[in-house]
C-alpha cells in the first residue's frame, strides 16, 4: 500500500499501483468523469500513470490552468495525427500548448496549407476525437527512439541527439507516436472541439539562419459551445483591437522612417494623453508630489551606479557615445536614477521628508521588432513614475496613500474589475536579488499589511519581485475577461545605498531613507491600449477626444450650430460641428464611428426653441432638450466617474 | 588727387597720399577728435595710413563695433608693454581684442600673476597711455622678422614662421614692438581707464598637448566713468547670473553623474516650466495648433532623409546601434522630422490646410563640455516647437499669425525692448544652402513682408540663414543691455520635397506643402535663462513659484495663517505660510532672499480684522487690506501683463 496526500492534507492508503483516476474514482465518480491531468509530487503525471510511493497528488479539471495545458499538449498530438493523414510527406518537428491554445510546427515538404483547407484538418481532428483513443506513455532506449526517426525526420532525430542518455518517452495514441515528456488527457474523446486558427512562418529552432517551417495555431475545448463563446470573444477582441480603433479614432501611429516600436501620437491621442496626465497631475498635487523633469539620457556611469546597466545594458539600446570626449551616455531605462540625483542635490532633515517626485518620464528599452505589439509593447514608453523618498516609520502610511491614489486612478477610469499581486522573493534563489534579507523581509511585509488594510483582492507570487526589491502590481480584468498588469508600487531599500541617499534625523545623525516606486498607470503607452480594448474606443466621457457633435439639418442652421458650439466651449465641452451638406443619416453615422458620445441635432424646432435633440451613441433618443440641460447631464456623467481625489 | 566717397555716398577729391585723419578734419575737428579707426575699401585700417587711390571711406569712433575692436585691439599692445615692463623675463603669444575688452596669452616662465598683482599692471599701463605714444606700423621682410624674435621667442617665430611670404609688418609705439595686422587708435593717450579683469590658463594653440600660457584678460575705456559703469554692471550680471540664482531659488541642478550640460529640473523650476507651457498651450489651442507627441530617438535613415544627419551627424551624439538587428538610431536633433511623418500619417486635402503640430520637443546636441554653460549652452533642451503645413497662399499670413503669436509671448512677460533679425542667404556662397534659388527668394520676401507689415524694428543680416531655409530671429535687449537670440520663425520648402509631402489641391492635383517651423520661447532651457537674468529672479507675478508668503508674528496666529492660506489657495493665489518660531525680520529677510513678492504679515490686529499686513518685495509697504482687496491686487497685477490672446 502507499499514501496518497490530498491537496486538503487528507491521506489515503491506496494499492502500490494505483494511478490518479484510481484516487479520483476514490473520491467521487463526478470527480473521475472530469479529471483530465494530475500532479504527482511535483511533478506533472498522466491519469493513468501508476504510483508506486507515497506522495502528494493534485488532480485537475478543465477548469484549471494545468488541466488547459494537458488538454491542448494533447490537441497538438491530435493536430499532428491529422496533418500527417492529409499530407503523409510532412515531417513534425515540436508542438506544445500555450496561452490559449496550441500549435504544431512542421516541415510541409512541397505541400501547403492555407485557410480553405483547416475545415478539412478540424474535421479529421473530430474524427480522431470521436475514436476515444488512449494516450499511452512508454520509455524507449535512445538507439530505438532514433530508430524510430531515422531517414524520416531529420527534425525528431536532431532533437533526440541533443537529450540526455536517461529516460525516452513515446506517447502512442491510435496509430499516432510523438516523442514526449508526457502530461495528457486519458483520452482522444474528452476533446470535443476543434478550431485552426492560422497559419504562420516560423524558423527551426527559431534561428532565422535555420529553415522556414509552417506553425499550425489551433485551439479545442470540451463543448462546442464554449469554442463557439471563444470564438466570438476572439471577433469582439479584433474590433478592439487598439491598434485599429487607435488608427480609425486617429490617436496614434508608428511610422518605418522613425522606427518600430515608436509611437507617434497624433493630435486627438496626444490632448487625450495630456488630459490623462493633468488629472493625475492633480490628484499627485493634492496627494503633496511635486513634479520635476529631467534628460531622457545619462551617463554610462549613473546606470553602473543603480544597476540598472547590469540589468538592461547588454540587451537594450548600446551606449551613446560622443565625437570629442570619452563620455558615454545611455538612453534611460528608468527614472529612479535621475530622481535620485535630484534627491542628491541637496541635504535633507527628516523633518522635510517625505519628499515625492513625480514625472512622466519617457524611458527606452530596446525590444526585438517580432516582440514588438501596437502600444502594448514598445521601444520607448512613458511612465506615470513617482519616487517617494521617506522615513522607515513613513513608509506603512506613504504605501496606503499610494494605493489610495491608484484606486482612485482605477476607478476614475471605470475599472471595477481588478486584483493585486503582491511579488515577493523566491527564497530559493536568493542570489538574483540585491540587498540585505533583512529589508527584504521589511518591505515585503510593509506591503503586504497596506493590501490587507486597504481591502485589496490580493494574491502573493513568490519570486516575481524586481531585482532591487518587492512590488504591487495591480491586475485589471478588461471587459473582455483578460487579465492586463498595470499600474505598480515598489519598496526600494537598495537605490538609497547605491546613492548614498541621506536625511539627517531627529538625533542629527545621518539615515538612509526609503524610497518607494509606483506608477498607478504604469506606462501611459500601455494603459491608453487596455482603455481603447476595454472599452473598445468608447472612453470614459470626461476623457474621450469629443464628447459632442452638433449636426445641423441643413446649411441654414450654421449661425445656431455656431451659438451652440460656442455655448459648450465655455463651459468647456468640448465639441465638433458637423455642417456639410449631408444628410443627418450620413452624419449620424459617422459620428457613431466615431465613438462621439452625444449627437446634437439641430433644425427648425431646435432653432426656434433654442434646444438640441440629443442622440446617445449607440442610438438611445434624449429628446429635446436645452443647451443648459445638455451642459448639466455631460457634468452629472461626468461627475459620477470623475470625482476629486 | 584721389577721390574719396563717404558712407552718405558723397566724394570729394583729396590729395593723394592723405590719411583717414586728414578726411576726418576735412569734414570736422569735433569728428577728427573722436575718430580713432577707419576701413577703406572693406579693409581696416589706421588713421594715419596714406591713402593712395579712389576708395570708400569709413570713419569710426569709440560708439561703433569695430572702433571698440580697435580701441581694445590697441589696449591689448598697452597691456603687453605694461607685462614686459613689470616680468622683464616672460614671452609673449598674441593678444586680440575681443568682446568685451581684450586679452594677451602670455607664457610666463618662472613668474605668476594673480589678482593682487592686478592694480600694478593696471598702473602701468596708465603709465605708458599718459605718454600718448602714437601706434606706428611698419612693413619688415619675413628675415627681419624672425631676426627680431629669434633666441628671445620661440612662439612668435612659430608664428612667423608659417606667415606666406608676404608683407609682415610691426607696430610700434613708445619703447614696445609687436608683430601685428594693424588697425590702431591714433594713439595710446586716448585709453583713459583700464581694468585688468582676470588671469586663465590657456593651452597654446588652444592644444591640450601644447604648453599651458596665461591669458591675462582685460578692458579699457576712453572715459573713467565708462569703466566705473561696465564694473557696476559686471558685479549686477554676477548678481543675476543664472547659474547663482536657479541654485538659490532652486529651479534646477546639475549632476556629474547624469552628466554635464544635462540639466534636472527641480519641483519649484519644473513648475515654473509647467507654467510656461501651459500659457503658450492656451494661447497656441486659440491659434489654431493641435499639439502631438513624438519619440526622442528616430532611426538614423530617417536623419539622413531629412538632411540633419549630414548637418549634426558627425559633430553630434553617435548612432545608438542594438544588441540583436542592424538598426541604428539617433537622439533627435531637431523635431522636424517626426512631424513631417505625422503629417504623412494620412493624406490632407488642401481644404483641411494650415495644419498646426505642435510639441514641447526635447532634442540631444553634443556640445564639448568646455563650452557648455549654465542653460545656455546645453547638451539637451526643449524646444517649443511646431510646424506649419501650408499652400503657398497662406504663407503670408501664416508667418504674420506667428509673429502676432510671438509678440504675444514676449509682451506677457515683460519683454518689450527687442529687435528681429532676418536671415537671408549668402549670395556668394550658393553651396552652403539646399533648395532652389527661386524657393529662397520666394521665401525671403514672404519674411521681409510680413515683418515689416507687423512694424517690427528689423535688421537682414546676410549669410545668417539654416541650410534648408531664410529665418527670422527674436534679438531681446535684457534689463543689463546685453543682446539675446530667442525665438525663431522659419520658413522651409526643403522638408516637404525631402519627405515627399503634399495635399489634394482643388484641381484635384498633388501639391508640395510649405512648412513653416517655429518656437517663440526658442528653447526653455535658454528662455528661462533669460528670464532669470533680465529679471533678477523676480518673475511675472503670474509665472513666479510663490507669489505670496504668509508671515505669522507669532505661533498663536497659526490658525488664521491656514485659513489665509486657504482663501489664497481657493483663489489660485500661490503662497507659503512661514509659522516657524522665528522673528518676523528674519522671516522677511529670508521671504526678500526668495524673491517672493508678497510678504503677508499678520497679528492680534490683522487676525481681529481678518486682514493682512502686505509687503511687497524690495519693502514698499500697502498696508493691512482685507483678503479679497489683496486677491484683486494680485489678479490686477497679473491681468496687467498677462491678457489672452
Amino acid at each position: 500500500m502507499i499514501n496518497i496526500t490530498l491537496p486538503d492534507g487528507s491521506v489515503k492508503a491506496h494499492e502500490n499501483g494505483s494511478t490518479p483516476m484510481d484516487v479520483a474514482k476514490d473520491i467521487s465518480e463526478g470527480l473521475a468523469r472530469n479529471v483530465i491531468s494530475a500532479k504527482f509530487n511535483d511533478t506533472i503525471v498522466e491519469t493513468s500513470t501508476p504510483l508506486h510511493e507515497d506522495g502528494a497528488i493534485t488532480l485537475y479539471t478543465w477548469n484549471s490552468p494545468e488541466g488547459k495545458m494537458a488538454f491542448w499538449h494533447s490537441s497538438a498530438h491530435i493536430l499532428a495525427q491529422a496533418l500527417e493523414a492529409l499530407y503523409p510527406n510532412i515531417k513534425l518537428w515540436v508542438g506544445p500548448a500555450i496561452e490559449n491554445g496550441f500549435y504544431y510546427d512542421v516541415d510541409l515538404g512541397d505541400e501547403s496549407i492555407s485557410d480553405k483547407d483547416f475545415k478539412a484538418i478540424e474535421d479529421k481532428m473530430l474524427e480522431i476525437a470521436r475514436g476515444k483513443y488512449d494516450f499511452k506513455m512508454r520509455e524507449v532506449s535512445k538507439a530505438e527512439a532514433l530508430n524510430y526517426y531515422k531517414g524520416k525526420n531529420e527534425y525528431k532525430v536532431d532533437l533526440i541527439e541533443k537529450l540526455e542518455d536517461g529516460t525516452i518517452t513515446f506517447c502512442d495514441h491510435d496509430s499516432f507516436t510523438d516523442l514526449c515528456r508526457g502530461g495528457h488527457i486519458p483520452n482522444t474523446g474528452i476533446v470535443k472541439a476543434f478550431k485552426i486558427l492560422s497559419v504562420a512562418g516560423a524558423y527551426y529552432k527559431g534561428d532565422e539562419n535555420n529553415k522556414m517551417l509552417t506553425r499550425v495555431y489551433g485551439i479545442s475545448f470540451p463543448k462546442q459551445k464554449e469554442l463557439t463563446e471563444y470564438l466570438a470573444l476572439l471577433e469582439e477582441a479584433k474590433k478592439r483591437d487598439h491598434r485599429k480603433l487607435g488608427r480609425e479614432l486617429e490617436l496614434f501611429t508608428f511610422s518605418t522612417k522613425v522606427g518600430q516600436g515608436l509611437p507617434l501620437w497624433l493630435p486627438k491621442g496626444a490632448a487625450l494623453r495630456e488630459r490623462l496626465e493633468q488629472f493625475l497631475k492633480k490628484a499627485q498635487k493634492k496627494a503633496g508630489y511635486e513634479m520635476v523633469m529631467t534628460p531622457h539620457i545619462g551617463q554610462k556611469e549613473l546606470y553602473v551606479t543603480s544597476g540598472h546597466y547590469e540589468k538592461y545594458g547588454a540587451d537594450s539600446f548600446q551606449p551613446i557615445k560622443t565625437p570629442k570626449e570619452d563620455e558615454e551616455f545611455l538612453l534611460k531605462p528608468m527614472n529612479c536614477p535621475h530622481h535620485c540625483e535630484i534627491y542628491n542635490a541637496r541635504p535633507f532633515s527628516y523633518k522635510e521628508l517625505p519628499k515625492r517626485y513625480a514625472e512622466f518620464g519617457t524611458v527606452y528599452r530596446y525590444e526585438q521588432s517580432g516582440e514588438l505589439h501596437g502600444l502594448t509593447r514598445v521601444r520607448g514608453f512613458t511612465q506615470d513614475d513617482a519616487h517617494i523618498f521617506c522615513t522607515p516609520d513613513q513608509v506603512d502610511q506613504e504605501f496606503k496613500n499610494v494605493i489610495d491614489l491608484s484606486l482612485y486612478v482605477l476607478e476614475s477610469l471605470g475599472f471595477d474589475n481588478f486584483t493585486a499581486q503582491v511579488s515577493v522573493r523566491d527564497l530559493d534563489t536568493p542570489e538574483k536579488y540585491i540587498g540585505t534579507v533583512e529589508n527584504w523581509e521589511k518591505a515585503e511585509n510593509a506591503i503586504i499589511n497596506a493590501a490587507k488594510e486597504k481591502g485589496l483582492d490580493y494574491i502573493i507570487e513568490s519570486g516575481e519581485a524586481a531585482f532591487y526589491g518587492p512590488k504591487l502590481d495591480f491586475m485589471i480584468k478588461d471587459a473582455l475577461g483578460r487579465n492586463w498588469q498595470l499600474g505598480t508600487i515598489q519598496v526600494d531599500y537598495t537605490l538609497p545605498e547605491r546613492f548614498d541617499l541621506t536625511y539627517k534625523g531627529s538625533d542629527n545623525e545621518l539615515h538612509r531613507p526609503i524610497m518607494i516606486h509606483r506608477a498607478p498607470f504604469g506606462s501611459m503607452e500601455r494603459f491608453i491600449a487596455l482603455l481603447l480594448e476595454h472599452t473598445g474606443g468608447n472612453f470614459p466621457l470626461w476623457l474621450t477626444p469629443e464628447q459632442a457633435i452638433i449636426l445641423s439639418v441643413s446649411e441654414k442652421h450654421e449661425k445656431y450650430a455656431q451659438k451652440v458650439s460656442d455655448y459648450l466651449e465655455n463651459n468647456e465641452i468640448r465639441a465638433l460641428v458637423d455642417n456639410r451638406n449631408e444628410t443627418v443619416g450620413k452624419k449620424i453615422r459617422e459620428a457613431e464611428m466615431n465613438k462621439i458620445p452625444f449627437m446634437l441635432i439641430m433644425g427648425e424646432n431646435e432653432e426656434a426653441n433654442e434646444t438640441v435633440s440629443v442622440r446617445k451613441h449607440g442610438g438611445e433618443d434624449l429628446g429635446s432638450i436645452s443647451l443648459k440641460e445638455f451642459r448639466d447631464l455631460v457634468n452629472t456623467e461626468i461627475n459620477s466617474t470623475l470625482k476629486s481625489f
